[in-house]
C-alpha cells in the first residue's frame, strides 16, 4: 500500500497562509501524505468554476485519493460540509453543489453529512476549511470509511446545468466555461455535431474544424474539445476576448443536411 | 520514519524557474522529500506579509518540518542567514524580522547563523534561495542539527507589532493584514470583546457578530476570526475594498457595559 | 530506489483543472509518483519564456527526474511531440524549441519522437498534456526507456539565441529575460566584464558592481546575475519598470581599459 494523496481546490489564494494551515494539519495527521495542488486560484465564491475543475480531474486520480475541495462563501450559514464516496475517489466539501459533475458521472455514489471531526483547536465560526474539511479529508486518508465522518445525507445540493435543446438542423446551447486561453467552452455534446455545421455566436458565423491547425493564426475556429464538447477558439488567441463573449452566452449551430 | 518535508514560501513566482532550481537542489539532496509549495505570490519584498503567513502555519505542520521562508530584499547587503528550531520545527530564513511571529510564539527556540553550507556552484551575490537558504534546508531535512549550520545567533531581528490598547469602554488597534477576501484583520484579540461593541473604522460603525450568516449579502460585519482576532468583513464581498482600507489603518471598539 | 519524481512546467494556469487532469494520470499510473509544480503561470503560448525557464531548474534535479513542459501554440498543427534524456534527466515535452538550453547545455543528449502512449480515453486534437505528454511522462517515470516511447529523433526544434558581440573595449548584448522582479537578464556571460565597466540601455548608463548592497535603494545597477549573465535591477525596485525596458532591448558595455 502506497502514500495516501489528497488533492486540495481552493478559492484561498496562497498568501494569506491559509492552504499553508490546512496542509500543515493534514501532514500532521496522515504522515507522508502527498499533497497535491489543483487550484488555489479559483474565483473567490466561484462555485461554478469550481465545479466545472472538479468535473475534470476527479476521477483521473486512481480510487483512494481524496478530494479536499474549499469554495464556500456559504461559511458561517446554514450549509452543510459533505463527504462523498464516488466510483472509489472521496470527496470533500461544503454542500453547495461543487460536487455537482461528480454526482451526475459517478457510477456509483454515497453521501455523509460531515459531523464528527476533530478540528485542531476551538473551531473557527469562518475557516472551515482548516476546521471541518481538511480534518475530514485526513480521516478518509487515514483509512478510515465515509461513515465515521457522520450520517448519511440523502439529497446533496446539484446545480442545475443548462440544457442543450436538439432541433432537426439547429442545436442551441451556451457557453458555461471560459478558460485562461479565451476558449468558450459549451454544453453541446460533441456527438451532436457533423462535419459542415456552422456555429453562432455573439453574431458571428464560425466553421467546425477537427483541429487548431485547420485554421489560421488569428482565426476563429469551433472543434470538439478535450472534454468531448463544443468548443470555440481563436488560434494563438483569445475568443472570449476578441468576441467579447462569457458564461452564460448563447450558442447556436447550423448543421448540415447529412447524406443517407 | 517518513519522508522529510519541507515548506517553501518565498515572493519568486513560478515562471522564472527560480523555485524550480531551488526544488530541484531540495530533491537532489534529500532523496524522496515532499515539497509543499505555501506561497511563490508574496508581494516582492513584503516581508510582513511572509511573517504574517509564517504565522499561520509553522506549528500546523509536525514536528521535524523544514520551513524555508525566502522573501529577501536585503540579498547582497549585510543581512544574516539563520535557522532555527522552534518546538521542534525547523524555519531557514533570512534575518529580517520574517521569523518575528514564530519567534513570539514558540515555547523553546533556538537560532543560528547560518555559516557553512555547500552551494551547488559558484555561490551567486543574489540568490542565496539557492546557494545558502536551500542548502540549508537540506541539511537540517536530511537530519542533521541545528549546530551543523553554525554557531548561536543570539538575537535575530524581530519587527515590532502595533500593540492594541485597551481602555475601559474602548478599543485601539489597526489593521495588521489584509486578506485575498479583503477581510481587514486587525491586532485586536478576541478575548477583549464582548457582546453589543461596535466597530468604528474608516467612520463606518459596524456591529459585532458570530459568523457570516449573521449578515446579509453585501452587508460589512465584524466577527472574531480563525487566528482569533478582531476582523472586518463584508458578507460575500470586499470589506478592504468597500471601506478603501489597508494595512496600518486604525480600528476603534465601543465595549457596551457587561452586566455584573 | 525511491519515489519517482515528475516535474511540471505549463501555461494552462490552474483554475480549468487541465493540471488536475495531468497530475491524476500521472498518479494513476506511476503510484507514489512525487509531483512538483514549477509553474502554470508561463504566459500562454511563450515558449521562450518556458524554454529560459527549463534551461535554470533542468540539471538542479537529479537523474531520473521526468520534467513535463506542456508550453504548446502548436498542438494541433504538425508538430512533434518529443522525449529526451540529457544527463540521466528526462525531458518530456512538444518538438517547439522550448527544450533548446538543455540540448545546449548537456554532456548527453538523445531524443526520440513519441508515437506509442496510451491516452486515458479518446484522445484530443486539443489537449496533448493530458493525451500525450502526461502518458509519455508516466513510461519514463514507471522505469520503463527513452526507445520504448518510439523512433530516434534526429533534429529536435532549437530555437536561436541572439550571439553577443565582443569588440575590443565593447560588448553588444540584449535583455534575453525579464523576471518578476523587473530585473534585465542579457545574453552577456560574466567572464566578458571586468572592474569598471559601464552598461547602457535606454539610453540610461549603469556602473557594474558586485551585489545590491553596492547600490542605494531606487538606483539603477548592473552586475552578473545567479545565471552568470550581466543583469540590469534596481535595488529594491523594477528595472523593467524604471526604464521601460522588455525582451529583445539591445545592451552595451564599454570596458575600461585593463592593466596588463
Amino acid at each position: 500500500m502506497g502514500a495516501s494523496r489528497i488533492t486540495l481546490l481552493t478559492d484561498f489564494g496562497t498568501v494569506d497562509g491559509y492552504v499553508g494551515e490546512m496542509k500543515g494539519l493534514l501532514a500532521e495527521r496522515v504522515p507522508g501524505v502527498l499533497l497535491d495542488d489543483v487550484s488555489h486560484s479559483v474565483r473567490a465564491g466561484d462555485i461554478r468554476g469550481a465545479m466545472w475543475a472538479l468535473g475534470r480531474y476527479w476521477r483521473r486520480y486512481p480510487p483512494g485519493t481524496v478530494h479536499l475541495v474549499v469554495v464556500d462563501p456559504g461559511v458561517g450559514t446554514g450549509r452543510m460540509p459533505l463527504a462523498l464516496e464516488a466510483d472509489g475517489r472521496f470527496v470533500v466539501a461544503p454542500d453547495n453543489g461543487v460536487v455537482t459533475h461528480v454526482l451526475t458521472a459517478a457510477d456509483s455514489r454515497r453521501c455523509v453529512e460531515i459531523r464528527g471531526v476533530e478540528p485542531p483547536g476551538e473551531p473557527s465560526a469562518t475557516f472551515h476549511g482548516r476546521d471541518v474539511f481538511a480534518p475530514a479529508a485526513a480521516v478518509l486518508a487515514g483509512g478510515r470509511s465515509l461513515s465515521d465522518l457522520g450520517p448519511p445525507l440523502e439529497a446533496p445540493v446539484e446545480l442545475t446545468d443548462p440544457e442543450p435543446v436538439r432541433e432537426e438542423q439547429r442545436l442551441r446551447g451556451e457557453v458555461v466555461h471560459v478558460d485562461r486561453f479565451g476558449n468558450l467552452v459549451t454544453n453541446l455534446p460533441g456527438s451532436w455535431l457533423s462535419r459542415g455545421a456552422v456555429v453562432e455566436v455573439r453574431e458571428r458565423r464560425i466553421p467546425l474544424v477537427t483541429t487548431y491547425g485547420d485554421a489560421a493564426p488569428g482565426e476563429l475556429l469551433a472543434l470538439v474539445g478535450s472534454s468531448d464538447r463544443l468548443e470555440i477558439a481563436e488560434r494563438d488567441g483569445s475568443a472570449a476576448e476578441r468576441l467579447g463573449s462569457y458564461r452564460g452566452d448563447p450558442v447556436r449551430v447550423e448543421l448540415e443536411p447529412q447524406p443517407g
